[in-house]
């Protein structure tokens, strides 16, 4: 990092409880004392990489280039590798190799270089084997933000190597996009694998009406789902209680119900498949 | 701001579960790297400007000058106005046109200036109409702790125009104040709308005891409520389950009970009126 | 503090909710612009001393040397005394004289002196008698961070002054330890008063069984426990469901269930004395 302050953001699932979250940041200025720590959350559910993934990515691209670390670790004390991935746009992103970083890196501009975290020289000693956050993560992290370079914290290994990130990619086919809830929020807001980026190579105008169709082959109870909404710009498009779907504030294609629930609504959680036709 | 490092505080009713706040410290940190931003709480239940308004013009006046962004804003996306506030004191707030931001401005010495922020200039664009605390709020909260003027925000607008605060001003006719529950706080202390300033003027020695009646013309169901509170100092002035007035610590007359909650105790809620004979 | 940017830690029970822990933050800054304030938790139960004692005793070892602001004070505005103590690592640790920092002097290399906040100058007045951590030991807190010397503060007490830590010193004789539980935390892992610092003088080895025999002389419902356990070194050494007993990251022995609660399963709680034949 140039700047004098590095900046560092830290997301887990330590909850706001105990001291773990605390015990992390310690770590980091013992070894950083001038770093500059902003916390995305810490109340992600207990080793809920997805729902992590999905706020990870949602807030870095807000952020200035920095060093993100990332610890949802179900896997700590296995053999699950550590890993910093270098960012497009500069950013390191320091964590377990789960799926918890990739989404994250690639709203950042995509993955440049991926390397192993092999070097013990920047570990703290013994390291405890149900708490890598606190003696390989964080003083990984807060290396790096003193500008060590990726290459010194161990090797390159190849992206193809990484565990895979828990969204699919949508698919189209002529008008008709398949596509997976990857979020639903507190309102009960659905949020798509589908980003604006992709939508604006659509023909796609506001007011319009998109079909959703949605089968559930591994689970006869629920009912098949057929239904047009309108395509909006914001919930007050459409009257209390009616669904739209827009492009949320992260950059997502979603599916809302003004002032209700649409998970609730439509019975639709989270890796539900569902076609659009456009 | 003249120092370094200006400080920047932030309430809103976020939450802890989502992104939402880390994205606005990002925004900031773009724009501001060595801002010192310092959270009041994200905690305010959704929508509820009365109590963000109770909680930042509490925890406002122990700050020093810095510019404060609060973000409690049920009416984000329709044509409610986005405003500064210049305090006496020297702070900008910097929020939504709906009251959150007038208690506090007064317990700061008063409303000195309002601007109006109309100059894009400072917004991040394309504007999300769900999310104004990113593309407008953050980003001119950050500019102004730069040193950006508020008149290179906006226009300058009558302090008359806003809208208002949600809590009336206690009357005082002879020795009864007609007053206002304003707060009521997980204790179940009740806060009413006078402050020790006003107290002062008044005549009211500790130990004295204060008459306290409530009518409530527009819900027959609650009885009327006649009753002799003590004014004490401090909770242990009276027995456990024993009521008693005292001023809070943050200037507020405020009815509780000794390790018992007053609101259950007198079936009191925020909004009720009442008068006290002193 | 020779650091240009003095730390300065700070856990309580204020909770998210409120205005309390932002307005302590404010103070400070008013008093040591630029301090860094970093949050261990202010989640802490209500009054819970003893959990407090737990976290901050954690967390602390992890920091760099910095200013401790610990408060959870069921005695405020009574007769109980505000103290700082100096650790031998160089750390001051402020707050209520109530047992509450005593662990965490000890794990900081212990306590080196004892100081009592006596001298009115570093103080906000009119001190609020509910409100002892802003007016008190907020700014002396921000005071000391400044360089401000404990002398300054107040005078020099015994050590055998201070009010008593909650948790008893374990006692050995021949192979026999008779511990206590000293925390419970969300996962059901119970921790004891027994440190990896004495573990190391006993000659036990990983895989050993540890016998644990606890009776309950003043609770006749609960019946006497007799258990064969092994020492291992994380929870995946035994099968899911079964005990094991290991040193946890903060170095304290504790007894745990693989993906399970050793509380639920054993029916103890913090404050249980037991015996462990090693």
């Amino acid at each position: 990092m140039s700047s004098t302050i590095p900046i560092i953001t830290f997301i887990s699932d330590f909850g706001y409880q105990d001291e773990w979250a605390a015990i992390c940041k310690g770590v980091i200025y013992r070894i950083s004392p001038t770093a500059n720590i902003v916390d995305i959350c810490h109340n992600i559910p207990n080793f809920d990489i997805w729902k992590a993934s999905f706020v990870l990515s949602s807030a870095l691209p807000s952020f200035p280039v920095g060093v993100h670390l990332a610890v949802v670790d179900p896997g700590v004390g296995t053999q699950r590798r550590g890993i910093v991935i270098k960012a497009d746009r500069g950013d390191l992103l320091v964590g377990p190799d789960n799926g918890l970083l990739i989404a994250a890196a690639e709203r950042l501009g995509g993955i440049r270089e991926v390397t192993l975290i092999t070097n013990d020289r920047f570990w703290l000693k013994p390291v405890c084997p149900t708490f890598h956050a606190r003696d390989i993560f964080a003083p990984v992290t807060a290396y790096l933000a003193n500008g060590i370079s990726p290459a010194e914290i161990g090797q390159t290994i190849a992206e193809e190597s990484l565990a895979k990130s828990f969204w699919e990619k949508p698919r189209i086919s002529g008008r008709t996009l398949e596509c997976q809830v990857i979020d639903a929020d507190k309102f009960g807001t659905l949020r798509f694998n589908v980003e604006s980026s992709f939508l604006e190579t659509q023909d796609l105008s506001l007011g319009e009406t998109i079909l959703m169709k949605v089968e559930f082959p591994s689970d006869l109870q629920r009912p098949h789902i057929l239904a047009e909404v309108p395509f909006g710009r914001t919930f007050g498009d459409v009257r209390v209680g009616s669904p739209i779907m827009l492009v949320d504030s992260s950059g997502y294609l979603c599916l809302a119900l003004n002032q209700g629930s649409a998970a609730q609504h439509f019975n639709l959680k989270r890796g539900d498949r569902l076609s659009l036709r456009l």
